[in-house]
């Protein structure tokens, strides 16, 4: 059942196809058309989940500026899609919405091969301003009159790649507008030194109100050009700053600064935006939301309907927000418990997440022991340099990063953590392909980028017990960079809890013996490898299983074994086949001339949309029939 | 000749040997030792060329930091190692820098494998302020009472590293200090908003100076605590902003700003480090110093005295400055040169570079069409998602950046470039061992972590020409990322200038006919290929050689014409061996069940360390000698 054809009344919004409809409506009549966003987010996200709770703080600004601005000529560049549901809904996607974040359906997240409305990738945080930058300068260089608007929250615009585009914005002509959506929230409670500046900056409201109104007044009268606006700007920040004891950092940088103005305030939001729209130069307006606004639940507890999951719209009971009984824990979970467990006996270890306690459960071990935990914010190269320098100095970091953010920290985990063989454990959460979050988020690539990096150990384990075992051998071996990485979601054992050894390093295991063909397989795949060589025994083939467990140092002894039968090989990894396992196999028998005909399974080597696991394996061919298939293929031929 | 047996005079230096030599001396003597390293400095590099005016203007710096801290205890992390030569002087190293940069001598950049006074790698900017808040929460952790300094120049500081160090830092207990060797320059003049910001702090030196001596002189009345201390400044800041009409960013930051001071006084360097040395909370100093103080010739020139080459001592004439007569060009002069003239056709293009307009040759470019090209200054992140926006709303950017440093970018061009197909010309130079600079400036991993992104073309020209063609097909062709990567220094040909012409994408070129082994070749290693394949012919061996030219996507026609053949099969590339062109080869040869031997000769999976070009090709066997070798061992089998 689509929205529209619940019972829900939206009169407004259901007859918005495009901007251009809302613009056409009154302004008095923006009010009801955010209330009418709210009421179909809150139903529609009640059966079909998605991120919930940044996008119901962003609807009176999604709707100002589509008022305001002639979208799509003008740019909106999203700073991480969480926000942009209002939008999407404004943008010919109210009826397509029942689809959202599904196989075939829309993404989850701004997309430009969606709409035209989408103007950039958005699913990794902070690279807002540097593309609005590029798209303001070639508007500028094409002679247009495009106005680019940035709209970035405030986790968002403490990484480090929103200070470069900052910088460089500051310093180049352009007439960029970064708009900071402030709900000193990212997706858990925020950190940081800028954003307790932010905090601070909000306290002197009443300075800034009089001080915008000055400018409204002395601009009606022709008493002030932007040109001087710019100066008086600064002369007034000077004289808050000495009022509030404090500074204002984007006016040092040369940005002039507006605000902040609550964010929920559409008819202002119309008037500021209206105001401040056709201004020279780069201009950052500040807005205060509320994450989850105009919801009573999420608004009392935002993080936790950051992504609720299925809920009650009338209640706000979480339909799946618990495992029921004897479901196994998630990965991380074990992960999370099992860090604490190790940081109880080895006083050295300390961890690290970047801006993800929660969904890395790095927060299990913040409880107990909160001066071990270093949430660093969005700032992933900063926290594997830092790990960096807290291993060089004798502490054991176990830094939690998903697999796909962690590609912004592939130089320092090249230059300030292997080239220095610093002992910094990598626990790489959300590896492989993660479902419904879609293109940006799928962790298909870490397998190959660091097996590239010398004296790196890569590990990925097949269930539980062989996370915990690997966490445990990384920390008593504690020699050089040691990379763990596991999946989205749950694992498999109820009784997760094992008595941690240590394994050798570069050791993999045989799971089956077998003559006709040699599966090789990495991380958990290896249960559907086992359910595909159960099939294809019934069919009279007998299949040999090897868990390589780790792809650098890769087992030699297990390569050997395989080189002396006299079959064909197949790997098996939730990666891309680029660089991963099936090349390092590739690898070894092509130089050390064994002849064997070899096929990879993993992800192929494109970007690979949303769904659910269950279809995107189905995709990509390393579901279990899939394995099946190949074993059936290679064998025949 | 080391320079202590040469006439120089320096009495002072020669008996120093450790820091704790230059801690017995009395604080008047260190006017003398700051002038000793400096003609120790000149006459030395004068015969050894290395990094010249960084160092030179970091000498009171550098004595002050081991005169007032307990090194190696205290633990001083240099940002960048331009600046550190001093530093290597005094802490053991005087005798043996007349190796500095040489294969099997000290490297031209602080090393920990090579003391225990060089606390982290310094080859990347912007990692000090990370790292050294690490090592001061594992001193603070492990309850020890270490100082830790770091020393970041005002170039490395603009780098989005170093502000994600500086947001964690503001926000975490910790007692870091940073000091800001500002002398307005990178390599090349510097860039950006910060950078503007520091030079206009410097313009409030007497203010300043009154707000230090104020301190100075109340703490030592006991009328201000180390606690009150923190709240008086941020008022004094806020007195100076409006005074000086702007804004203290670190202020604003929570992170108590010095300075700023005059860096070449050692005197009053020494009373504010121990003034300031035992306060707790993070602080900033900052000092204001010239690039390649002390030496006329490089005060006058600094950019060109980066890294000056042989020169006169006594005149400063350079000795290796202009390559001679009919010397090729460098493939960066190919690549600037080039790029203007396709601009000067193509009107989209727009150049960018990432503080090296000079070392990428973009300063060819610029001169011309200064509104066409953007130096964003250290920032390789920001560079290619900016570059992503441009292509996104029309405009054709060429990305000039260093191999090693395109490393910091990789997110970025997997989500902001590639996951949208834009046109985005990436030309990666240094791309290979490049010599001197040492394992931190190798471009050994760009075709192995470019080759696992979809839709990114890869390219490494043979030669000057083969470039040229390349550039100007990635500009006509306009269709998703490209990359082309080329070597450090000079070419081969005179007659670099030929007639672009459009190459087919992914088609290699047969440049030997052969039948007893095969050799393909990816880039400018093809001309040692074909030395080694002529010595091979004089002892009647016969030897296919075909330049793949594409990485990817690879030219499977030529695979297999090469799988008809008969013989095993060498792959050459200066780049890593695990996942680059080796891998490529060895993957599609086994899962098309094609049986051969194959050899991939390239960078092994180890860091390399410094030399010249030609000893480290030695040393990674992809010499003349070694393909050769290669080539009779390969038959022999």
């Amino acid at each position: 059942m689509s929205i529209s054809d619940s019972n829900i009344s939206i009169p407004l919004l259901e007859k918005i196809d495009s901007p251009a409809d809302l613009r056409k409506l009154p302004v008095e009549k923006l009010p009801q058309v955010c209330s009418e966003i709210r009421t179909f987010l809150i139903n529609s996200l009640a059966d079909n989940p998605g991120h919930f709770a940044s996008s119901m703080g962003a609807v009176e600004l999604t709707v100002a500026l589509h008022y305001v601005f002639d979208t799509p000529s003008d740019r909106l560049v999203w700073d991480v899609g969480h926000q942009a549901y209002g939008h999407k809904l404004l943008t010919g996607r109210r009826e397509a919405f029942s689809t959202n974040r599904k196989f075939g359906g829309l993404s989850g997240f701004p997309n430009p091969d969606e709409s035209e409305y989408d103007t950039f990738s958005a699913g990794h945080a902070s690279n807002s301003i540097s593309a609005a930058l590029g798209m303001a300068i070639a508007s500028k260089l094409k002679g247009e009159k495009k106005n680019v608007v940035a709209i970035v929250g405030d986790a968002s615009i403490s990484g480090g790649l929103a200070f470069e585009g900052i910088n460089n914005a500051a310093n180049t002509p352009n007439n960029l507008l970064i708009i900071l959506n402030d709900n000193d929230m990212s997706i858990d409670r925020n950190v940081g030194a800028l954003n307790s500046y932010l905090a601070h900056l909000t306290t002197s409201k009443t300075y800034n109100d009089f001080r915008f109104k000055l400018f409204k007044l002395l601009r009606k009268l022709h008493l002030v050009s932007d040109r001087r606006k710019g100066a008086m700007l600064r002369f007034n920040n000077s004289l808050k700053s000495l009022l509030s004891k404090q500074q204002n950092i984007f006016e040092g940088l040369n940005i002039r600064y507006f605000g902040p103005f609550d964010g929920h305030d559409v008819d202002t939001l119309v008037k500021v935006l209206n105001d401040i729209r056709d201004m020279e130069g780069p201009r950052i307006l500040h807005l205060r939301t509320v994450k989850g606004k105009g919801y009573a639940p999420a608004e009392a507890d935002p993080a936790s309907w950051h992504a609720p999951g299925r809920f009650d719209p009338t209640t706000g009971e979480r339909r799946d927000s618990k495992p029921k009984g004897n479901t196994p824990l998630k990965y991380q979970d074990v992960f999370g418990n099992t860090l604490l467990e190790l940081a109880r006996e080895n006083k050295d270890i300390v961890a690290i997440t970047a801006a993800m306690p929660s969904g890395t459960s790095v927060s299990t071990i913040q409880a107990e022991m909160p001066h071990r935990v270093f949430d660093v914010g969005i700032s992933e190269g900063h926290a594997v340099t830092f790990a960096g320098g807290l291993a060089k100095d004798g502490m054991l970091p176990f830094v939690a990063i998903y697999s796909s953010f962690l590609q912004r920290a592939y130089d320092h985990i090249i230059h300030d953590v292997a080239l220095q063989r610093l002992p910094v454990v990598f626990c790489i959460d959300r590896a492989g392909l993660v479902g419904e979050d879609g293109a940006t988020h799928h962790g298909a690539y870490d397998l190959a980028y660091l097996r590239t990096v010398p004296g790196m150990t890569i590990a990925a384990p097949r269930n539980e017990h062989a996370l915990r075992n690997l966490m445990y051998t990384a920390q008593a071996l504690r020699n050089g960079p040691f990379a763990i990485r596991y999946p989205r979601g749950g694992g498999l054992e109820i009784n997760w809890k094992n008595e941690m050894v240590k394994i050798p390093v570069g050791k993999g295991e045989k799971l089956a013996e077998g003559n006709d063909v040699v599966v090789l397989s990495i991380g958990t795949v290896a249960a559907d490898v086992e359910k595909a060589i159960d099939r294809a025994k019934s069919q009279g083939i007998s299949v040999a299983h090897y868990d390589m467990i780790f792809l650098k140092p890769i087992d030699e002894d297990i390569l050997r074994e395989v080189a002396a039968k006299d079959c064909p090989v197949i790997t098996v990894e939730d990666g891309t086949v680029k660089g991963g396992l099936g090349s390092a196999v590739s690898e070894w028998f092509a130089s050390n001339g064994f002849m064997r005909k070899i096929k990879t399974l993993g992800i192929p080597d494109m970007f690979i949309p949303q769904g659910s696991p269950a279809q995107l394996h189905e995709m990509c061919h390393f579901d279990v029939k899939s394995i099946f298939d190949a074993i059936k293929e290679i064998v025949k031929n």
